[in-house]
């Protein structure tokens, strides 16, 4: 995958500069750490028959589901998410899946859109790591460049349809006084996940070794901090992949929807 | 201390009836578990003198010291508190000090009060223990009848006039998703302490052994719970008792200003 961030676009690009380098095949490959004062979201589309029972898993399991917008069978603009929207062209890089298994990582979907596919666009952590970093909290995976550590727990999450499976959940180490501000902040954007789900001893949630985490990258918890864990959206994409369905798309890893939503107004109704 | 309560004080009495019983010599001891709507104060009475640093000191250590009302030099009714309320006669109990020694625990202020003497009404942590009690949240020293275990703390709080020392904290053993409620709930009601100062390790605050509080009653913490700290308004007291102010009021311990307010419209501004 070609990652090549285009010149022009960098952390303070509006997030239409950002979709228009999408659309045109500029950008490519992660949108981390562009337009960072916009809502990137994580991207599912399903069709209409298996749309209705992965709504209703959003709805049971808001903390790792947290939907931003759905759009009617065949909607592929999302104004309430950005006025000129495609979500056919608008992500750098999509996955395609048939039953289970990876078939492309196109660019755009203009060979596989069809007239029932659902768009679920569901709230990503960077926004409340955004929320964070502005309260002076030190996430130490930023800090070190690394993607944030993620594991399966034995939290089920509620079924619907065939969708079903354990919570994952993303884990940063903070001071005490920091988990608690952690706490007070991200329960102010349910939007993107909302407050922890778990707070200390890992072992509790069926978690064995911190040093290995399911998916991203390990990050070391010091003596002084309390390992922090919050629902994670690699929870759907997972419950997506276990239902096996004979076609769905999602969004590539990294590679997100850039909306319109300003993350300093999550919250706010 | 005769601390016989009388048939007609219960759970769902009002503030103005407990403060009535108080005012006619019928109670003299606890206020705890009497009019559990209400909120409860700690009080402070000061000279003139003092007055000024110890309003400085509230100011300056918000957690410990949360100031529900302040009067002015010889008022003794604090009419935002409760209509008619008159603080030389409405607590069941007070303690009057002298250079740093307990002198008398009359039941009313007639033979001591002063012209020159402001009354502090503090919050304390019956009103937020009532909003997590309401969310469903379990407190072992309230299912065992116990009070709250005490702790002094290596945190210092800021200094003002002769007022200093180290924050008096509560500590409550609750699981992790409790433990993140809790600071949920108690970060809307600052006017009572607000959110916890410390989760976890209890060494990280210079305590050493939890089950040796320096006030109140040991409880036991669980495997599966975490030590839960909130400043408490013990602070405040200790301040005033290590300064030996030449004459001093205080509520007896236990014996608490009951006031008009609802715990329920703590945090509603």
């Amino acid at each position: 995958m070609n990652s090549t961030v285009p010149h022009h676009l960098h952390e303070s690009s509006s997030a239409l500069e950002v979709r228009l380098a999408a659309r045109s095949g500029q950008l490519t490959g992660h949108t981390s750490g562009l337009a960072r004062q916009h809502v990137q979201a994580n991207l599912a589309i399903l069709p209409k028959a298996l749309a209705d029972d992965f709504l209703r898993y959003c709805q049971r399991n808001p903390k790792p589901c947290p939907l931003l917008a759905v759009g009617e069978p065949g909607q592929y603009r999302l104004t309430e998410l950005g006025h000129d929207l495609d979500i056919r062209t608008d992500l750098p890089r999509y996955r395609v899946w048939q039953a289970g298994e990876l078939v492309d990582e196109p660019t755009d979907l203009a060979a596989v859109w069809r007239d029932d596919m659902v768009v679920f666009a569901l709230g990503c952590s960077f926004s409340f790591e955004h929320g964070l970093l502005a309260a002076g909290i030190r996430l130490r995976h930023v800090e070190q460049g690394r993607n944030v550590a993620m594991f399966r727990t034995n939290i089920p999450t509620r079924r619907a349809g065939p969708f079903q499976g354990p919570m994952v959940v993303t884990m940063r180490p903070l001071k005490a006084a920091d988990a608690i501000k952690a706490v007070q902040i991200t329960s102010r954007v349910p939007e993107v996940h909302g407050a922890p789900v778990h707070i200390g001893d890992p072992s509790q949630i069926g978690i064995s070794d911190l040093s290995r985490p399911d998916y991203g990258d390990a990050v070391e918890v010091m003596p002084d901090e309390l390992p922090v864990f919050w629902a994670c959206g690699v929870t759907p994409q997972a419950a997506i992949a276990a239902s096996k369905p004979a076609f769905c798309i999602t969004h590539a890893p990294g590679c997100m929807l850039v909306t319109d939503r300003l993350n300093d107004q999550l919250g706010l109704g």
